[in-house]
């Protein structure tokens, strides 16, 4: 037989059981979390319009997008007929593309359904993206996000919910060493108006402090002169860019260097309030720090950023997120304040497994229930259906072989229990009850057996 | 502002949450019931390669993939710069497309690791996929499938386990009327080898047999003659097909008539196993009836089929599944038997929600805490998280604005209780308690209303 080499798309992953039972892991302590917050379920989507993702994510957000061909081109029996097809227009080939992220998605629900959401509206969503990215050591071309977001509203009650949530989160999975990095992107535009840059130039700049955590404050610096910002303007930004302290001292200082500027002064306010709500809700106020590098490369961000990083391994961020109150209205007319934070569950997995912090779950089932010979399959049945009626996971094999292969199948799968049912057995409506760990074999009467494993394989 | 105007593709849905609830509780259900069972949990890319997915829905399911278009082909930059771009190969520009079911997938999955995977092989897999087919009602381009199979194994118990859980998930979810039809694709090929129809014909015999449900005997018979199948064949097919009874009587009659076939001879006695293990697995015997007409359009099927319909509303099938021991084949070179079913949970929800079967579910939050102003945040949120902390879902208001408005809130979110905490209430360190049901408000020291809320919000 001529077989097809089976093989999957670059940057796209199969996961079998034993990963499949991480992953629900990391996304379940997530959801719950989120609903213990008080957000609800949204799902959108796999394939939006084209025109609703573009211009949303930057010129090389834009390139990665996956685009869908379109369907009744004709562009497949005009090729078997003639030689060529000639495209004339882009959009004659393609109008729609895979979701990029879930934050353009939400903004699209919010404008498209204003009328019957309830403000503010909090919603978490739990879906794969898809990013035509040079796949890498933990970058993938579709990968889960998990976000959630508010909307509706302008206060900072939100954003630290979002910074509380993380630190959670982060915590329930048992991360120990992670910092919150927030910033505000107000005061990160108030700096560079401080320091006499603007227009493209701001952009600029903004890029090369983003690289701080990579080439340092001189590499910074270097970068700086390379986009042909003045000397003057340099000094004045690394004056203030480069103090270092606590977050106190830090709005004190930026109070007085410049204070004088307005969105200096409000992006300073807004962090305070989040600092004073997130203590009130009792997250640990060393789980994050003011990080006047922080800049995030999306565009969209109105306000406080903020990003979860490790320190051990370098990984980049677990999480990030920041608050976007222009993007809605990009779809609805009027703007409409938000903010969220989306989980890299991906990354969170990889350090998870790299740390080994997860417990190795093989199996979910409990029981093995052995098929003796042709004539006890009935009763093999019938007892699994019993557990299963009593709630324990349960396996049937599904044929008469050597009990050994049977075993072994148990064995190997991961299954603690299994159930013999022979002749002797069923002749005194009994069963033996094996455990794979001891070895240990027990027959018991079939009530006793099913109380014996609901004791046994529970929890 | 001039907006986007907010829309999506043709043939998708955004689920909001109230309808996302709806689904949750579905997929809740029939994953449960999968791991009950032993089945493990496996997902695969949506995006596959075109020459894994070409070639296994037949020509129609072909023309219904969603095509991705390949990155790098330098289209838009070529139509930025010149007026067309020639197409001559459509490889050019395609090699990929996202899945259409979740069996091919489950296929080359089982193909590349063959090795690590211990036979028999038990999963499921819960995810959406994709079909560029007209849309209508019921009839959607992105929705999700729930399939389970078991690999490597010919036994007739795994099948008899697919309709034993189809059953147990149908009554789980509520439905009564329901029945699942029966059939076998070897019984299929030996009627109509006992007929005289070979080749292309049996096809044609089979398509037009397939349409019973639609056009009737008559019909049927007039399809045949359409199709220029012989007098004869016609008529010895139909005096076999035409036959009603038990299971019992159907395969005594098709022993008495057809038997000779060998084909017939393994489709019944089949049949006759699965009919065996079902019951000893507890299965109601009237869910299921031998139905000769039942088709199943996908090419891969080799032996036992099936699918579950209910009486009312006519939407066609809710499950369908059955065995394809050549499939994996085509990826693996050497054959591996398997067999599985899917649940359809579009229809399912949307049969659910045309005959009322769903619980409304308006929100999962138990408690929203208001803010009374500036000074009380700190109290309010604080109280919030301690209510998180003993499990409650909580809310906390996002403003200090008027209480009116964030009574509206919860009443309209449907949320139970309330919280207020104002100077009053801080002074003694109490809250106040308002059920929204009720109107009752009751002021409880902190603790007290923690137990209260714990006590009167769960379940």
């Amino acid at each position: 037989m001529s077989a097809i080499k089976p093989s999957i798309p670059k940057g796209t992953r199969d996961f079998l059981p034993e990963k499949m039972y991480k992953r629900q892991q990391v996304i379940g302590t997530i959801k719950d979390t989120f609903e213990k917050y008080g957000y609800a379920p949204l799902e959108t989507p796999s394939i939006e319009k084209l025109k609703v993702l573009s211009g949303k994510y930057g010129d090389e957000g834009e390139k990665l997008l996956f685009k869908v061909l379109k369907r009744g081109t004709g562009l497949e029996n005009l090729l078997k007929e003639e030689n060529e097809f000639v495209v004339s227009e882009y959009d004659q080939l393609v109008e729609e593309a895979l979701r990029y992220d879930l934050t353009v998605p939400l903004s699209r629900v919010v404008a498209m359904y204003q009328n019957e959401l309830t403000m503010p509206f909090k919603r978490y969503q739990i879906q794969p993206v898809w990013r035509a990215d040079r796949p890498q050591k933990g970058r993938y071309r579709e990968f889960y996000q998990c976000d959630i977001d508010t909307v509706g509203t302008e206060s900072m009650l939100a954003d630290a919910e979002s910074l509380a949530i993380v630190d959670e989160i982060l915590r329930k999975l048992g991360f120990t060493k992670f910092v919150i990095r927030l910033n505000n992107r107000k005061l990160l535009n108030g700096i560079l108006e401080y320091s006499e840059i603007s227009g493209d130039q701001s952009v600029s700049a903004m890029i090369a402090i983003d690289k701080m955590d990579k080439i340092g404050l001189d590499g910074v610096r270097k970068e700086l002169e390379g986009r042909s910002i003045s000397a003057q303007s340099i000094s004045k930004l690394l004056s203030v860019m480069e103090f270092t302290g606590t977050s106190e001292e830090t709005f004190s200082f930026l109070s007085k260097t410049c204070g004088a500027n307005v969105s200096v002064q409000t992006g300073i306010s807004e962090l305070d309030e989040i600092a004073n709500y997130t203590e009130s809700l009792g997250m640990p106020q060393d789980s994050y720090k003011i990080d006047l590098y922080l800049v995030r490369g999306l565009g969209y961000y109105t306000g406080p950023i903020y990003e979860s990083v490790v320190e051990e391994p370098k990984i980049g961020s677990l999480t990030g997120g920041g608050r976007y109150d222009k993007l809605i209205g990009m779809f609805s007319g009027n703007d409409i304040p938000a903010t969220g934070t989306a989980f890299g569950i991906e990354r969170i997995i990889d350090v998870m497994e790299q740390l080994e912090m997860f417990e190795d779950i093989k199996t979910k089932t409990k029981v093995l229930v052995t098929i003796f010979d042709g004539d006890s399959i009935a009763d093999s049945l019938a007892f699994a259906a019993e557990l299963r009626k009593a709630g324990i996971a349960t396996e049937c094999f599904p044929e008469a072989v050597k009990m050994k292969k049977q075993l072994s199948y148990t064995n190997k799968k991961g299954i603690p229990f299994c159930i013999l049912i022979g002749p002797d057995e069923i002749a005194k409506h009994e069963v033996s009850v094996k455990s794979m760990d001891s070895g240990e074999q027990t027959t018991l009467s079939r009530s006793d057996a099913v109380s014996f494993l609901l004791k046994n394989s529970m929890g």
